[in-house]
């Protein structure tokens, strides 16, 4: 599996030391703190542009893998043949090689795209594609006890670098029973620290139903949608879903906790998976 | 001025009590919790889908005036001539009507951007598009004391409905000095509570020079993006920034202000519009 650690590629650092004045305690002090970077992240397949991102960057292959797989543009690792870490000038354009015939099928899909143009979820045109179907967990078996669940939200809390250093961006990390957490990854946007997790996951040769997604952010549809595709049954949250995610989880058959604080969480969805002693 | 309390239209409820399973202090318990709602919100200029973003469904008539804003669809709110909210399915879409050049010229964009999608930000295609040229504020003349700032960071804790149901939605706020805080709005995305918020500072016939921008959230580039859009000199955060962000706002002349909590802050670009006694 790959480490806790990120890895940065394209030559931008993902944080930064800046200047700054601080207020503190009615003292004002020239000083200087961390702060995450945030870059434009492109996506490209075959040369064209799929789309662009804000993000932090760290981890850009997991990112590419994560967000080809979660975006239904392919379904396996398998069909990624090479990523490639490009920077263009304040930005990086990160270029994907699929398997050829996906390669066609991704062309075709733009071509049948282009008209009006879809923002917020990515390459969506209108309200009834924004409510995609989400993969079924339901048949996934996991059993969890109210332990394993506080291990996992203060594994992540502690495992953060970037956090570690700014304070700022957003963690998603896959804790397998037994084996404990087993890979973190951090974003200024907290849907893209969730594609890089499901990206260094299948990197790493393994499916999502191996484990549990558990994330410090609030959960939104999207948080859900992602962590089903990767095939998580579990979905732990340090904050708050929305009610969609919570249907949504609902349908899905995925049991998701949220408000995981020190010993105490929510259980939203199929606590089937949830023993409690 | 609009008031500080959120409106809805198009029928579905802002927020939802939800049933869940609790476990705190070592007890099991069967209760439920009040989340935000969030639902596909369509935009839509002459009958065509311009974009669908996920938010919460309270002032839509500020957020589709404020996003026709902070888009560049429109320079001033007088170019838009009706704004209504229609729900479709489990979606709302919000047709907006603008002057008749208006969507002419909107029209001839969307044929231009047919072809490959961009994401992420809206309707940018590559990444030198996605640095868009934010507007220079340095002009804009403000002057705050540190108790302002705290004063604006705690009346925005203390004047957010749906947060207080939910705790789980950002707030944006307009802070007028010798008013206070004249509107907040809220949504669970921050870019979308900033883009209501836009909407009801315009729809009340009010500039954005005219007072500053205090958000719950973090700053990504974006937030700034909106704020100099809006015309604001001044954009506080109660959470942090990221380095883009940061020298996005000291190229605009904007006085980025973060980590406002208590009576403490950091100062990041611009501090000659702050004064310490």
């Amino acid at each position: 599996m790959s480490t806790l650690n990120y890895e940065h590629k394209g030559g931008i650092a993902p944080t930064v030391s800046l200047a700054e004045t601080s207020y503190r305690d009615g003292l004002v002090k020239e000083t200087s703190r961390f702060v995450p970077e945030e870059v434009p992240i492109a996506f490209s397949y075959g040369g064209s542009t799929q789309a662009v991102m804000m993000g932090t960057p760290a981890d850009l292959e997991d990112f590419a893998a994560g967000f080809t797989l979660t975006e239904g543009i392919i379904a396996s690792i398998a069909e990624i043949e090479g990523i490639e870490v490009l920077q263009e000038g304040d930005g990086l354009d990160v270029q994907v090689t699929l398997a050829e015939d996906k390669e066609d099928a991704l062309r075709a899909r733009r071509r049948h795209m282009a008209g009006p143009v879809g923002c917020g979820l990515c390459g969506i045109e209108s309200i009834e594609q924004a409510m995609r179907p989400v993969p079924d967990v339901s048949g996934v078996d996991m059993l969890l006890s109210a332990a394993d669940i506080a291990r996992a939200s203060n594994a992540l809390n502690s495992a953060q670098p970037l956090h570690a250093q700014t304070r700022a961006v957003h963690g998603a990390g896959f804790y397998v029973l037994g084996e404990g957490l087993v890979a973190v990854r951090e974003d200024v946007g907290r849907h893209n620290a969730l594609d890089k997790l499901a990206g260094a996951v299948m990197r790493a040769g393994r499916t999502g139903a191996e484990g549990v997604v558990v994330v410090t952010s609030r959960i939104s549809v999207e948080m859900v949608q992602k962590a089903a595709i990767l095939g998580a049954p579990v979905l732990i949250a340090i904050s708050a879903p929305t009610a969609l995610a919570i249907r949504t989880a609902d349908a899905a058959g995925m049991t998701l906790v949220a408000l995981s604080r020190g010993e105490d969480f929510e259980i939203f969805t199929h606590p089937h998976r949830i023993r409690f002693e």
